[in-house]
């Protein structure tokens, strides 16, 4: 019986190709299978992040994921693919699943781990996460010495964002987009809003950063706030 | 006059050399001088990860910090760090500053940041943090949709630990050291000493993961805790 394939879970960074760690280079130019996920329409970003890695000879797997604003992550799509990257890996194929940033930091590679981990042999690659890549471009201390640093999703009511506002000396505010406005008024009330910066896609040539005050109405998805609150910034 | 060089603050990531950024091998490799944190005996760190990335026609400048526990980040060190990168830079000379993990993540790198900032060309380049790097040791995800995460340094107080660790689902607590028993304790009164993993040196060949009740008393400076208490968490 032929050994089976392993299975490698990739994080390709936030954009920039040379972001890519130099593993997740190597590794996605050796895998017989290249897996990422994919719109409706359109390209995927993972994919286009490492197109020069990509071996000509591999397989490509698209994972189509359908982009409906508030859908449960749908299972039906993780399930046949985690499916379709079994026959592989049974077949002796090592299979990369592409993920942008880092795979275990908000990623869906998350639901195809849970369905295949117990029967295959599974290698994490580590990634520049979305968190690192806005901090280096608002050239801004994520956190020093005794801070708490919150990620804190943008969908969470009020009293929640409140609270963790409120409880760490750094908070990074993701999943912006429909939610801007109202995160800001959040941040308005308590008094922040001259402290935070908005910066959206971060490490790509068209990033940006400037004051939440002066961001833009509607926030893209590759978007954050960062607020840092700390007095231990500039030691 | 003689064009000033420019300062890049460089993450290397946790210790597998290829764990580091595309970028970093490329600029640390560029670079005309290569300045490192070093402790007062044995070797640097995160020279020892880029090694084979740094040219050996480079300056190579160790920034010795003394390593007295409890001691606040030494101003002077850095005041002294700073003026002789300032000498390099406006002798029009690019100067690379490698720093563990990503460099605004708890990093040194903020302290030369600050002093030089305002009259030179910064440019950051992002590297893996310990966050990303332990998440994948213990291949667990660290947050998932709506999940608050929270990193807490260990040293602070019983009752700030509590609030950070209740008030989200999903808890990194970092700079265990001394603090490890303490810490212990704190998870264990609060019911989660089954859920919480161990982890150390996470990227190397002697990475550990394990549950935190068998984690050994005295714990390494390259080791946290991950706790994961979400629902949300395999989809």
């Amino acid at each position: 019986m032929a050994k089976k394939g392993i299975l490698f879970g990739v994080g390709v960074g936030t954009g920039d190709p040379e972001l890519a760690t130099r593993k997740a280079w190597r590794v996605v130019g050796e895998a017989d299978v290249v897996a990422y996920p994919a719109p409706d329409e359109g390209g995927s970003f993972s994919r286009q992040i490492m197109a020069e890695a990509i071996s000509p000879d591999a397989i490509e797997m698209p994972i189509v994921v359908p982009m409906i604003a508030g859908a449960a992550p749908a299972h039906a799509v993780y399930d046949a693919a985690a499916a379709r990257i079994k026959t592989y890996l049974d077949a002796g194929l090592n299979v990369a699943v592409l993920c942008e940033g880092d795979a275990l930091f908000y990623g869906s590679f998350m639901y195809v781990l849970a369905r295949l981990k117990d029967e295959y042999q599974v290698e994490m690659v580590a990634g520049v996460s979305s968190l690192m890549a806005a901090a280096s471009a608002a050239q801004q201390p994520l956190a020093s010495r005794a801070d708490v640093l919150s990620v804190v999703p943008a969908p969470l009511d009020d009293a929640r964002l409140e609270a963790a506002i409120l409880g760490a000396e750094s908070v990074a505010i993701i999943k912006l987009g429909r939610h801007l406005a109202r995160v800001r008024g959040v941040l308005e009330r308590l008094g922040f809003l001259d402290d935070a910066l908005y910066i959206s896609h971060a490490s790509l040539p068209h990033q940006q950063f400037l004051p939440l005050a002066d961001a833009p109405a509607d926030a893209p998805y590759f978007s954050m706030i960062l607020l840092y609150k700390g007095d231990a910034l500039w030691g």
